[in-house]
């Protein structure tokens, strides 16, 4: 069934409202599709919609749903309707939702659960946001070393209907501690009775339940993982990170950085769900904050006034040699922001890279300084040329040196690098290069400085 | 066997060349680890200890070598030791290879292999690079729609060795159309003689061969799949792209558009492999575009000579005012690029954007020249306050329009949105905002225009 047609089976169901019109979507259409159409619709119809599902594929269609979405619908479900989602929902998503809903709803519904499911509950939503402990789920296969293959394959059919992967499972010893990782590949190609001790990869890869989530993305596909084994601070196997919600975690991470990059704080959430006073909320404060950066070039700038006023056509160049450095800057900046948060430079590479960065600005600032001081001779004759020339020079390798310093520096102090965005070089940039701008040109066209 | 160890023991299987030590390396290291501490050596070594590790093993290590790496190592091997990789190598990696290695070489050992490989190599080579089928693997299994679950299973442990993955299994039918899919979890849950047509998932999700490749990482990371199979232009099963190679391209796409929006052309390879001369080609031509785009800000400042020689105080104003232009520019485009990038903006989208986009950017700019009004008294009096603070205002606006509306027209035209890099709208802003400030200037000021 195509979105269109998934669209269209929707709006009949909740025309007639009959549960066997929905089950036939149910069947033949994704849940990831049966949620976007209800993303549509108004939020009342879509909990009528819901309401027709059958309590697992609910429950899945549910985990769909923006975490707003999730929010809202929740709030208008009743105490048993909501012990119910829960039930059926996988144990990350729920523990999700749990930490979004008020306390009094939590409250309500959370007895109506069995004492094993709340304590799950609790656990998972215990992880402080943007752990791995926070992203990762409690349904996952363990085994016993000493089982044989076909008793472990049988172990992972009993458990299936409740795990998220029995692709890969967990061997742990009578303390709960990881001690290898057996893939039902593995179990379906041996010998039905060859232990588990002897089949499982020994030295597993694995993230600790407090390391940040990226470091769970990072890891699920460096080593190409179906899912990803969580230990806690005892070395116990607490949880997995699956493939797929490495991928979410990977694609948060992004829309992280490349809205610091382009100096908006964090939104938490897409740009079209943003509303208008998060939007501002989220852009002023780099704006106003650059503001006040940028006075430091005006200070420059009116410093050097008597030369501005003796060569006006100094002011010609200005914007286009300040940009020059800024550019440069924010190319840097980029470069080094992604390669730090990919793992692909890591801060002890700081001086070969600012020694190549060096290298290359040069020859950039050379290139030019060239096309500009053709510009130079026909503005203002040779001696403007000469100044602005040598500005280009030094103001591309100076932008070009701020651009990928800061980024290190701010790793260095535990800061996110991404947070040297492309406007905050450009601002700071400028402001070198108003400086270098002028100071040249009053050095070279001999003109006493003072304003 | 942590990175440290890994290390160690490469160094130990050096030193000794002995084939046992690299053999327990084998056991207790994960192939990427290997890959990475082989990286650290000379490319003689690399090929001396790829030559210690046993054939299936050292296609595995290899695929985890660097793209460039691979090509050096290859030159190196002779035509039996490349077929033997080649017999090995997974089908989509090997299919990358061919295409890299010199015309002379892949003539010299493609006579060695098999007819059948050497035809699923050219086939999978065949495809254009950026395309599903440039990223898909050959190795999937299918099953017929009359099998029963106990033969499907029996089937799929049968051409394990061979295949990428066994958990998802396509059924086909008879002119290898795709019909549905099943998973080895359903197989394994269901009575051992239900038909493989009752328990399949009918209306699979697929990907055409020929669409650009992040297509397939964004059905990946939408629908949570394992794999993802692909169809040619005649509807028949030709590929499949697996969870971990939709998160390799989903960090290469990512790449890409973080390199456009920092104005850095296409690196093509990570920025610590990159030569000096790499980088200078890929960031000369927008730097020196960006110049030439900024002659429109020096030819407004000339245009309005007069005005800056009357009123000096002026130019103080002037990186704030055009800076905040492009930084709020730059918020915007950076917004919507990796809105349009992910699929969470579309091009019908662009009015609903532009006119919340107004609102914001109006609450944005009307917050800014409150702040430098202030700061226009003092430097300039209330006639300069004015001229600032209504600057500002609109100079935000046209700078955040601009911003906006850019990446919506690349899109439309066809042109990856990223392309309008922050310095770019910084530069169109700064030209804008030049004008902008300069007119409103005269305007207020009662300054006669001329150059």
């Amino acid at each position: 069934m195509n979105y269109q047609e998934v669209i269209f089976s929707v709006r009949d169901a909740l025309a007639t409202r009959d549960s066997r019109t929905f089950a036939t979507l149910e069947k033949h259409a994704h849940p990831a599709d049966i949620a976007a159409a209800l993303s549509e619709l108004p939020v009342e119809n879509q909990c009528l919609l819901l309401g027709l599902a059958s309590p697992p594929k609910r429950a899945t269609i549910f985990g769909y749903l923006s975490s707003e979405l999730q929010v809202e619908i929740a709030e208008r479900f009743d105490r048993k309707q909501l012990a119910e989602l829960f039930l059926h929902m996988s144990a990350d998503e729920r523990a999700d939702l749990y930490n979004r809903l008020p306390e009094a709803q939590r409250e309500a519904f959370m007895p109506a659960l069995a004492q094993v499911e709340r304590e799950d509950i609790r656990r998972l939503a215990a992880y402080p946001e943007k752990t791995v402990g926070a992203v990762m789920t409690s349904d996952y296969a363990t085994l016993h070393p000493e089982l044989t293959a076909r008793d472990a394959i049988d172990e992972l059919r009993r458990i299936a209907p409740d795990t998220e992967t029995i692709y890969q499972a967990y061997v742990i010893d009578q303390d709960r501690r990881l001690v290898g990782t057996v893939s039902l590949r593995e179990l379906i190609l041996a010998a039905p009775g060859t232990r588990i001790n002897e089949l499982m990869q020994t030295d597993p890869v694995f993230a600790r339940a407090d390391a940040p989530r990226e470091e769970a993305a990072r890891l699920v596909a460096k080593y190409d993982l179906l899912a990803l084994p969580v230990i806690n601070g005892g070395d116990m196997l607490v949880g997995i990170v699956t493939h797929d919600d490495a991928m979410d975690v990977e694609q948060a991470e992004t829309d992280i950085d490349f809205r610091k990059i382009g100096a908006v704080s964090e939104l938490g959430k897409g740009l079209k769900e943003a509303s208008i006073a998060l939007l501002y909320r989220k852009r002023v404060f780099w704006l106003v904050l650059l503001v006040f950066g940028n006075l430091f070039s005006g200070a420059g700038i009116a410093y050097f006034e008597d030369t501005i006023l003796a060569y006006v056509a100094l002011v010609f160049f200005l914007p286009l040699l300040v940009d020059s450095g800024g550019n440069a800057g924010a190319q840097s900046a980029t470069l080094m922001v992604r390669a730090l948060a990919t793992g692909d430079v890591v801060i002890k590479d700081w001086a070969s890279m600012l020694l190549r960065e060096l290298i290359v600005a040069g020859l950039l600032g050379a290139t030019m300084a060239l096309a500009v001081s053709g510009l130079g001779i026909w503005r203002g004759g040779p001696e403007i040329a000469l100044v602005v020339a040598l500005s280009m020079q030094i103001v591309v390798i100076v932008g070009s040196m701020i651009g990928m310093s800061l980024p290190f520096l701010l790793s260095r102090l535990k800061l996110d690098p991404a947070t040297a965005s492309a406007p905050l070089i450009t601002s700071i940039a400028d402001g070198a290069g108003v400086l270098i701008y002028f100071a040249i040109a009053t050095t070279i066209l001999g003109l006493p400085a003072g304003g």
